[in-house]
């Protein structure tokens, strides 16, 4: 029971002896001990034969599970092999959420084959589901569900969760609603066990907890979850009518999502981007960011020519070019790491940004001081230039007071202008602290040269 | 019950006259109908003499709950203010994994004085708890969990879970375990309610789910969860003894830790630095990584300082130079996440990492031959020069490729080294494409210019 790592890389040593001597009988025994994701995880380690071999041997409740477990890539080489009625069998064991992004993820053919061959009732569950907008509560939100109505005693809540048990695993709450199906509050499963069995629904009932509507950001539920310590929430119309109801499993995806789109924006990257990605997709998805970046990067080069003679005339500014850029971008990136982290949390609100704003300006401020008098007395110690001393260590106090500018303003802006603030944000930022940088070092050195000459 | 934005600026709105009207019952009332996480939110919007004066209304049940949400800022004033007495009764209040969290953040003084107060079971609990490393299993469980000897019947298992309300809430299962408290397996509520009352508990175990030790990292627990989709797991030592449980809400918290993490890390910030942290404290803790780019950042001025005579010659070359460094940053930037990522999930291991790497080549490959072509014939037509067009567009080639390259290469070396893979990540790989860059677009250019000469 206990979670080895080494027992996983011997149970796939131990499959791929069984494979090779055709025991078919003895993997299906091996899968039937192991967790579903664990199955998955073998699978997933196999070649394409064999996955689609392998996956043939389990039943169909196994079967459901593992197909949700693997990865995009042993989903599609299996899928290709998969009758439309194994198909269909297997999308009517799963949970309605699942079966929404399941089915929304299916060839048209596919998934259109398979809507038609399930049951109407599932099928009418589906198609109402992919409605919603995937990254919204309606989109990750499933229709199974324990509902009792008010006038209902614990007996009765007992009851319907019995009942339910075929249908509906992770069942932590019974709900209670009106005769119009409106949700009036949640019984958790632990309270239902400690009340007496012939006591009214309605005084064991938790009105304290929030609903969600469908039409919430995931990223709003998954904060949501975070702030009341959630296991479930229901979902509910404008009306108050129970649609649905959300698990925590389901929101620790949304976490993993949210949080590896934020790392991938700031850096522009896709989200759909991947280590194990083919190349070709790889390289389709980075490039035109990088294109983004050519275009911002050619603005410093407008910035440096302007002061071709300058450069001329001292070339060694030439060498702390590159200092002054750099260092500028990096505050920007630790500034606006932290404005797009603070926003995400939603720490950072409208109400509360100008605060923001003002604090990054003073640190902005403060070590571009502490950065720039180092830079220029050691600028001034290796090429005995006072000249180019002052004005690297002024230019640099400059970059990363706007850098650490950028790196609140741009995030904040983004969100106003209702984006993702964490869109591409770095190559923005170091646009900016790029050409600012270049213009602030050599039009102070053209001004002191002239004031000089 | 709705989740209302408006409403929560309303209800402060509200406080805020009571508190001027100090009609303190209204208060406790308004209170008292409050989730503790809003009543919370609230009081963290006052100020400082309202935060305390509010907050030693609160009876020491809500206190309790209250505390542990409030921000770091508003918890240190009530703290300064609040008798060791009313504090231990708190501390009593909360689960064991909380108590531990918040005695551990106490001054010295204040967390033995606690610890003294409250009742020898709990201090013991406690002072177990703090053992643990605090990003380990052990430092997230709480000691309350509800178990049952094997030879329990699930009527036994019912009462266990009846007597247990008052301590222990979040019960999703109960714990099965032999006579030397060795766990055997769990079974969720939902099958306690669903099972015969007189069959035995072992017949509805669960014993496919995964439990974990105290000393496993709390990133790969998250995963474990995330993996199988728990509400909570078991916690046991070496020889297989039930010691405690970790619950979702705390992972859920792990989860958004170790996102920041990784964002912060990245980009060369302390992951205790905070958009309202003091801007003293923000500086003394971005400082140092500024120090140490700084410290990178002059391999660049020795690289380009190298080829000063070539700069003289053709000054246009440094236009061109940020370009050159900036690609290669970015298409290293790209990868960095990516593959920090991939390290977070579990889904780079030291196994497939060759290949990871492999591909990333590729696509460096291909990304820098397309961004090298465009950006030597722009340069082309912009000065006329072939020579220009020819060296910028190969550097830029051998700089995106070796920014690919670093971006998978650093954040690899650094978990080999048993490192955070994403620390100060960014920062070096700049550092390495910058001079990088410059050394291959001088260089590159001095060669052509000898062979031309």
């Amino acid at each position: 029971m206990q979670f080895h790592q080494p027992q996983k890389e011997q149970s796939l040593a131990m499959l791929k002896e069984l494979i090779e001597q055709n025991r078919e009988f003895d993997i299906i025994d091996l899968f039937s001990k192991l967790h579903h994701a664990d199955v998955a995880g073998l699978i997933d380690n196999l070649e394409e034969q064999e996955k689609r071999r392998l996956f043939a041997l389990l039943d169909v409740e196994m079967a459901s599970d593992v197909i949700l477990e693997l990865s995009d890539h042993s989903r599609e080489q299996i899928l290709s092999d998969i009758s439309d009625e194994r198909l269909a069998d297997m999308v009517e064991e799963m949970d309605t959420d699942d079966a929404a992004d399941f089915v929304a993820d299916l060839p048209k053919d596919q998934a259109k084959a398979v809507l038609e061959d399930i049951h109407p009732d599932d099928s009418e569950d589906i198609r109402e589901l992919l409605e919603y907008d995937e990254d919204t509560a309606g989109g990750i939100m499933q229709s199974e569900l324990i509902a009792v109505p008010q006038k209902a005693t614990i007996n009765d809540a007992l009851h319907a969760v019995v009942e339910a048990s075929q249908e509906i695993d992770r069942t932590y709450n019974v709900y209670v609603v009106d005769e119009k199906n409106r949700l009036l509050g949640a019984v958790p499963l632990q309270n239902l066990i400690t009340s007496k069995r012939h006591d009214p629904i309605m005084g064991a009932i938790d009105t304290s907890l929030p609903s969600v509507n469908p039409e919430m950001d995931q990223e709003e539920v998954a904060r949501i979850f975070r702030k009341y310590d959630l296991v479930s929430v229901p979902v509910v119309d404008r009306e108050g009518h129970l649609i649905g109801r959300i698990t925590v499993d389901d929101i620790v995806d949304v976490f993993e999502e949210e949080s590896s789109e934020d790392l991938y924006r700031i850096a522009g990257l896709d989200e759909d981007d991947h280590v194990f990605n083919s190349p070709w997709e790889s390289i389709k998805k980075r490039l035109p960011w990088l294109y983004i970046n050519l275009l911002t990067a050619f603005v410093s080069v407008f910035v440096i020519g302007f002061f071709e003679d300058t450069l001329k005339t001292m070339v060694t500014l030439a060498l702390f070019m590159p200092v002054v850029a750099g260092l500028g971008g990096n505050a920007g990136g630790q500034t606006l790491a932290l404005i797009v982290r603070g926003l995400a949390l939603g720490e950072i609100t409208m109400h509360n940004a100008r605060r923001a704003l003002l604090r990054q300006i003073l640190v902005g401020i403060a070590n571009g001081a502490a950065v720039g008098v180092v830079v220029g007395f050691i600028a001034y110690l290796l090429k005995g230039s006072s000249l180019l001393g002052i004005v690297l260590g002024l230019a640099m106090i400059i970059n990363v007071f706007v850098g650490t500018l950028m790196g609140t303003l741009v995030p904040l802006a983004l969100k106003i202008l209702k984006l993702d603030p964490a869109l591409g944000s770095n190559i923005f930022i170091t646009a900016f602290t790029d050409a600012f940088g270049f213009l602030s070092f050599l039009g102070l050195a053209t001004i002191f040269l002239k004031m000089l000459a």
